[in-house]
This record gives structure tokens, C-alpha cells and sequence, in this order.
């Protein structure tokens, strides 16, 4: 059976890698990403063929690995964070049916709302939701309705894609939704460029939020009602008593 | 400074860590943990001290930890999965406070909806709410609540500690709630035993897994409305058009 493995590498940096992601990579012939994500491993990857396509080309890309694969070659497809939110493995498995020569296997990776928190503190050490704010293939009366009931239900909130340059008002109006259930002075923090060179974190309030820029490298984190500051750190209590 | 890592070991097989993950562990003279994650990593890291406390124990264990550091051995606490979700680098970062000479670094992992997920294919593709059935420090009202919400708004939901021996029905519980907005024939999945001897996956629908018996090393995936069964996988389409 032909192999082809859909790899979660994490963040971007080598070492967030799990051991099972790096020694799957170093077992194939072929790894397949968007070129973003292939130019975070190449380096450590020299001696494999290398093939990438361009963002909004993911169906291309999916069918390229599986051609790689159906061809003998054992083939690896990258995606950043975790291969399973937000990212390949989804479309791969859909796309399997038409390609039964070959066996998918997820291997999964840190996805930013961990890699992120751990950053930012402990923002989701209780019950969280995670919420893409990227209405390119969600409807965005769908998106504001998850936002207000994740708030409304006091879950500690994950946003991906917060904004791009088309969507430069989205995390703005997310604010204006989960304003309407969450006290304007929550905890919240954005994490950018995680594990990369230029890594920054910062925390604001939910109202100062609103007014912030961020681009698609950028995780935002509005945490729940027990949501604290401390020592710079977002931290979410899970409820343990400290005090004796 | 004192240097105390907070380490997720991911879901608990040796190469499911991170590789920086593995290398904090290779470079401290002390690892404190849980009985039954310190046995899963004891034999991969021979040399170090080992500290252990019973479940229950968590701020005596984290207070262990903060004492080992204190004493100028590089120390780390480990947690399964993820330090971040429902595991102890939120207390870490509470009780440090109380230990100014130690500095506190968390190192994240591979979180059981990750690692669980790929088990079963790829059921969080989309927008989705993590969300814990234990009741010992949350008010099962806000359990209640969070899981009634979660459906409600369409998400897929990923159930951490769905029962125990002392609450053998609340799964059975949350999936009634859940049947109040999510349909008998939701595509759900279970995964016990992630990355360890005895590993095993399960498909469901929602009306079915009512009465599935759990334990605590199982996790829970519940499906969104678009979420299918391929090839005996759980796959949550994102939305791509895969029919040109």
C-alpha cells in the first residue's frame, strides 16, 4: 500500500516538532506544503524532493501529494499548528475515496491555540472554544453566532485567522459580538510570529481589543470571567484551592 | 534565575513529545509528575530524580515542584497532553507568585483532541468547543450550560474526563442535552487509550453513544451537521470544493 502521511509540524520551529513528525519526514521521498510551511523545514529536510503550491490552491495541493504518493513515492503533506484544525487532513481523507491505492495517516502536531497559550500563560486551562474568524468557506452570520454563544456560555475563546488585509475590521466587530456576554475588562492576549523569529505577546482587555490590528499570523485569546493577569501571564483558573 | 518547566508529554507514547519537549527533560535534574505519567516517561530518561504525588495532590505536587526548583535543580512538572488544557500550568503560574526566585517556562504538547482527533480521522476540522465532563471544581449547571451552547451553535465538541466510576451517566447526561439541538444521527467518535498499548477507536451516532460506557482515558468527539463518515473515519469537512 502506498503511504502518504498528512503532518502537523506545529509552529514552525524544528524542535516543536514531535519526534514522530520529524521521523516521518526524514522516512520520506516527497514532502508537499504550501510553500510558506515548506520553507520553516527545509532546511532540516535537505535531501527530499520538495513540491509546493500557493495559498486558495489546497485541492491542487491535496491531489498532488496523493499523485506523489499513487506513484510509489512515500509522500508527507505539511501543514503548520495541527494537520487536524484548520488544516489538511480533513480535505486529504474527503479526497481518499478517489485514490484507493493509497493509505492516509494523520500524524498530529501543536496547533497555535496550545503553542500560543503557552506563551501567553495558561489562557485555556478550562473549557475553551476555538473559532476561525475566515468567512472565505463559513458564512459570517455563522461565525457571529458561535462567537456570542461561546460567550454567552463563559468558554475561554481561540480565534485563528483574526484578520487579513480584506478582513481588516473582522476581529473588531468579533469584539463588538463577544461584548455583548463578557465584561468589557476580560483578560485577552494575541500571540504572533509563535515560535518564529519576531515572536510577540501582549495582553489587553476585551475593550482594548477591539481597536487592535493583526495580521494572519496572529492567534487571539479572550479568556473567561475568572481569566487573571498575572505577572504578565494570561491564566485561566481551573479552580484549585492554593490557600490551605 | 531558577528554572521550572511546566512540560505537556502529549498523549504519552515516547514519540508523540516534541523534540524540545524531550530535550527539557534530557536537561533537568528533577522531574515531578502524576504516578501514571511519570511511569510513562521513566524509562526514557533513566538518569533523572523522580517525584511523584497520587491524583488529588495537584498543589502539593505543583508546591513539590516550586521546592525542587527553589533548590537550584532545574525541575521540570510534567502533564499529559498539553501543560495548557486542563493541566497544570495554570496553578504553576498562580502558585508562582509565591516563589519569586523561580521562573516559570511552559513547553506545550500534543493535547488528547489533537491526538485523538487523528486517531479518528479529522473530526475538529471546523470551529469546535473543548469541553470537560468532571464536576469536582465546575458546577455541572455551567457544564450543562457550555454543552447545551456548544451544540447549539453548530460546533463539534470534544468531551475531556466523560466519566468515572462515580459518575458512570455523564455522558449519558451531556448527550441528552446535546440531542437537544445536535441530531440522533451526528456522526461522534471515541479514542481511548491515545498512543498507548491498547489504543481503540470507536464510531457512534449521538443517539448511540448515549449508552457507551467511558472511562477516564477515554475522549469524546462529537461531530458538527456537515460532519460524515468516511471510510470508517470522522471527518468534519472545512468546505473545500473537491468536484471541479
Amino acid at each position: 500500500m502506498n503511504k502518504l502521511y498528512v503532518v502537523g509540524i506545529g509552529p514552525g520551529a524544528y524542535e516543536d516538532m514531535t519526534l514522530k513528525a520529524i521521523k516521518t519526514l526524514e522516512n520520506c521521498d516527497v514532502i508537499v506544503g504550501y510553500t510558506v510551511y515548506v520553507d520553516l523545514v527545509k532546511e532540516h529536510f535537505a535531501q527530499k524532493e520538495f513540491l509546493t503550491t500557493p495559498m486558495r490552491k489546497e485541492v491542487e495541493r491535496c491531489r498532488l501529494a496523493f499523485e506523489q504518493a499513487g506513484s510509489g513515492k512515500i509522500t508527507a503533506m505539511i501543514c503548520s499548528g495541527d494537520a487536524g484544525v484548520y488544516g489538511m487532513s480533513g480535505l486529504m481523507l474527503e479526497l481518499s475515496e478517489e485514490y484507493p491505492d493509497v493509505e492516509v495517516e494523520i500524524v498530529p502536531g501543536v496547533t497555535a491555540a496550545l503553542s500560543g497559550g503557552a506563551v501567553l500563560g495558561a489562557p485555556l486551562m478550562h473549557d475553551f472554544a476555538v473559532i476561525s474568524l475566515s468567512d472565505l468557506m463559513t458564512p459570517w452570520e455563522t461565525i457571529e453566532k458561535r462567537l456570542l454563544a461561546a460567550a454567552e456560555a463563559d468558554l475561554a475563546i481561540c480565534l485563528y485567522n483574526p484578520s487579513s488585509r480584506k478582513r481588516a475590521d473582522y476581529l473588531k466587530k468579533a469584539c463588538d459580538i463577544m461584548l455583548k456576554a463578557k465584561k468589557p475588562e476580560t483578560v485577552c492576549g494575541i500571540v504572533s510570529q509563535i515560535g518564529r523569529e519576531g515572536e510577540h505577546m501582549e495582553l489587553y482587555s476585551l475593550a482594548e481589543l477591539k481597536d487592535v490590528q493583526t495580521d494572519m499570523f496572529t492567534t487571539v485569546f479572550i479568556g473567561n470571567s475568572s481569566t487573571k493577569e498575572i505577572n504578565g501571564k494570561m491564566v485561566t483558573p481551573r479552580g484549585y484551592e492554593i490557600r490551605g
